[in-house]
């Protein structure tokens, strides 16, 4: 089994030692020539543009695995390898796509009989080098065909079939979205930690609470091991978002769905971007109108 | 009639004259001495000291009123009052306290015969100075004795008998807690507009959201008269509280009964107090943990 | 000034008489032909078909106001005006149509040189009968010549022209999201001292919030109106959205805005919709995974 | 070494056992003497008094562990017991106290000479019979003594002394303020992929988020057990709540420390919990009276 896999990121590097170990062979392709010296260190092949990649598949049916950012490149990178595939080839999208996304490239590509999978692929950079969690969705004969491939590079368990084309990245999608929530509320719990009377050792808080309680996680595991490194001081407080859980948001809005607390986490994130705070200006500006409250000094205690 | 009002700042300099133009002699005591030539020349008599104060309302009833933040100063004040006063002497509470002390000291007035009286006060420093609106609580015959008072100096139906003791604050607590999320929603709604493709003139904007619609306000007045005012930008994103909008979630936690909004606009409150922003570096610092995502960068649009 | 309006339910037929009474010659059609009877009472002529009523309009310019639920009867309207009139023509459309809707229609309209008014409307049954609150998209010359329409319909001050074609239901699409906050806001107060330890007469206290206090404004006005009807327990609590308030969320997510009170306020209305309960089910089974917490009983105190 | 357990409730009785499985000879009392049988099968002996209980630890060092729920129960217990133990006894309050009422109950054991030690418990029963996560609070010194204890009974790694007394109780405290945002991220995911195009096997997708993924937690298990057991829809959609996940928020609310995630989560359990419904009746209320909006039907669909 070959697989070409295109974008050589954190995610796709990792990827694709992980199915060379398998004892799949990957050619790989990034448009950032400059780390073929990197990739090659790996033992990954680094084929040098797209035609070339394709043509090291030549053969046998090809499998052509993307892990690109969403969006334009995604976008691009897809509609070159539609115009070159033939029938019965399998373009795998291993990346964020947005789901209405892949359920179009999906059709495009049945009307080629090509085989596209949707793939949201869970698990960070540790996951896709070891052992990831993916969910797949596409047509189920095709499915079954490259399902070996999945079990390989998928922990026990870590991998599910789900359904007709799109999914994939739905469920992703959602995962996301619950990861957002997940995340805010460990922040909220550590920060209280932080501000209380106590003097707890938050490593340590961490460690008890990822070992026998109710709470533990994986996000917990690396909250410790983010408190143990030590540098969290250094980190700016904005919380950049990639684009999944406003998709999360937004499908609860079109399903009419309530998702108080994802939204709030998502809001966390945004209020984290804005630097300049133009709408808090004018809540100050109203207290300064009606009150004739102060609106320049610090935080000050409420008496209470 | 005679009223001595303890506490001349922005609110209790102008009730008293409020007070002062409906024919009620005000005698005025402030711990600061220094606002004495700004008071007498508001014609209000500045005594300088409580003991003072109440011997120039010798002769009848006495009725104290007093503007203080609640509190410490509050508490003292009050206490003091109550070893001064005698038995049909009255004490209206005009400030902030909260509903839970308001109770408590309308029992030990009880004791001593003692009229207690706790006044919310809504309607800023204009509505302070020429008409204002106010919730009593306190023993309603009593009340009827200086109700003449209310009607003078707010505005037409702008007062209202609560019921017993504290229900005046609580009632201004709850009326500061929908203030909290009603002024959270305007000021979302203008920065969704300030950050919009059009480019609306946000005076004109409050303007004729005051004239019509649905959501015409004072506050959207207010908002109209700080953006006449053109200093939106001079103004700290960091909105204070005094209080009320605390105890109101506080109250709904113990009532059990769910404020989503009024919270979450306190919440926002916090947010723009917390410059430190430990909770989001620990979100941050999350996603790096697990994705390798840069955390140090920027606001980056999000890709869709 | 002859003026054809289409749809005749409870916006269009009110604004259909605002216009009549300034001696604005309506004709109207309306798809549901029963009301005939009703609109003629009020002293609009009735049309039976739109090609009838762009047939009243000849002789001059003629200019034709859409006032229809957005989406598909919008569109068909829309589309069969546009190939029905001519250069110079104008076509309103004051219903709530989302403003990426107007933009495509103000297009298509440029194309054929018939000027499109993308108008917001606000101030409900009252407002458009009496004087409503209009925010007007479109070309600004074109808008001059129809503007003293909008001077007599609205209350003084009602009207503002907002810029090109979308910035009239963009400015009534926040608009709408800051009165799903405000109107939340309102709702959770009452509703905190609806379950309060005093027995407040609520209507009341409408009243007195209405007069000099800061959260005076139409909505506590309207929610005085409400209790003095005094049917609120009929009342099903189930909160309907017409659109414009989720439109507001999701520019918000398209702009990356924090609206963490406006989505909160939609969130509890998808929470009222939802008979199901499928997420507190799910919550609930996850407490009973690991507590054994019992998960039918009905509501019990909190031990504290 | 002899433990008296007060309390043989779910988590008291499986303590016992674990406490048991290491050699620890356990006296167990509860106020429930129907229990007997049951609690003696398990091997523990089941005393039938407190002061039988203190009589049969006698001889060496008093150590009593309350198992209790919050509030009057454990206050009496614990007065009782403070009336009975001696000079370096020990008191362990295993339940889910209020952080302040630990800290009190502290001082008064230090003036007697007594350690009082508040040990939040978490794990649910099974990591009470197994294998729990407990954050200890106390004296250090007089920890020291009892810690092969928590060593034998909780996971490895699965304690953690906290520091002073209340430290132990306030640590849980937000554990639990965490946990409610965790559960209600969790269950707003799955019920988003219910209502989705999707027809998902909720189970397998529990399963494979539990493998590999960011979100594989002990939660995320328990979710996949409730899906196997398979009688979500036989349980109600209200959410209890035992008073930690308050106690949090309003620890937020004093500390000033944002918490909209965990507030949110907590309000989404207070909605769960109101049938009446009175805040949505007065919003839809407030809909009809500016727009004549019908207030009683059922769920429609957005026009968008």
């Amino acid at each position: 089994m070959k697989i070409g896999m295109i974008g050589l990121g954190k995610m796709g590097l990792n990827l694709a030692k992980n199915l060379n170990d398998h004892e799949i062979e990957v050619y790989g392709y990034d448009i950032d020539q400059t780390i073929k010296g990197k990739v090659e260190e790996s033992g990954i092949q680094f084929i040098s543009s797209v035609d070339e990649l394709l043509h090291q598949l030549e053969g046998e049916t090809k499998t052509v695995w993307m892990m690109l950012p969403a969006g334009e490149i995604t976008e691009t990178t897809f509609t070159r390898l539609l115009s070159k595939l033939n029938k019965g080839d399998r373009i795998i999208d291993g990346g964020n796509a947005h789901f209405e996304d892949s359920k179009r490239r999906g059709e495009l590509c049945g009307k080629q009989g090509i085989h596209f999978f949707d793939v949201g692929t869970s698990g960070g950079i540790a996951g896709a080098r070891n052992g990831a969690c993916m969910m797949v969705g596409g047509n189920k004969e095709a499915f079954k065909e490259i399902e070996y491939i999945f079990r390989k590079i998928n922990v026990d368990k870590g991998y599910l079939y789900t359904g007709p084309t799109g999914s994939g990245h739905y469920l992703k999608m959602i995962h996301n979205g619950v990861e957002y929530g997940m995340m805010q509320a460990i922040g909220e719990g550590f920060n209280l930690l932080h501000h209380s009377e106590y003097s707890y050792d938050l490593e340590k808080v961490a460690t008890v609470w990822n070992h026998g309680s109710v709470i533990r996680s994986w996000l917990m595991e690396l909250m410790g091991e983010a408190f143990e490194k030590g540098n969290i001081d250094e980190i700016e407080g904005i919380i950049q978002s990639s684009g999944e859980g406003k998709w999360t948001v937004e499908e609860a809005l079109r399903l009419q769905v309530p998702t108080p607390v994802i939204s709030q986490a998502l809001m966390v994130r945004f209020m984290s971007l804005d630097q300049e705070k133009y709408g808090e200006k004018l809540v100050s500006a109203l207290r300064q109108g009606f009150g004739g409250h102060t609106v320049i000094e610090k935080r000050q205690p409420i008496e209470s």
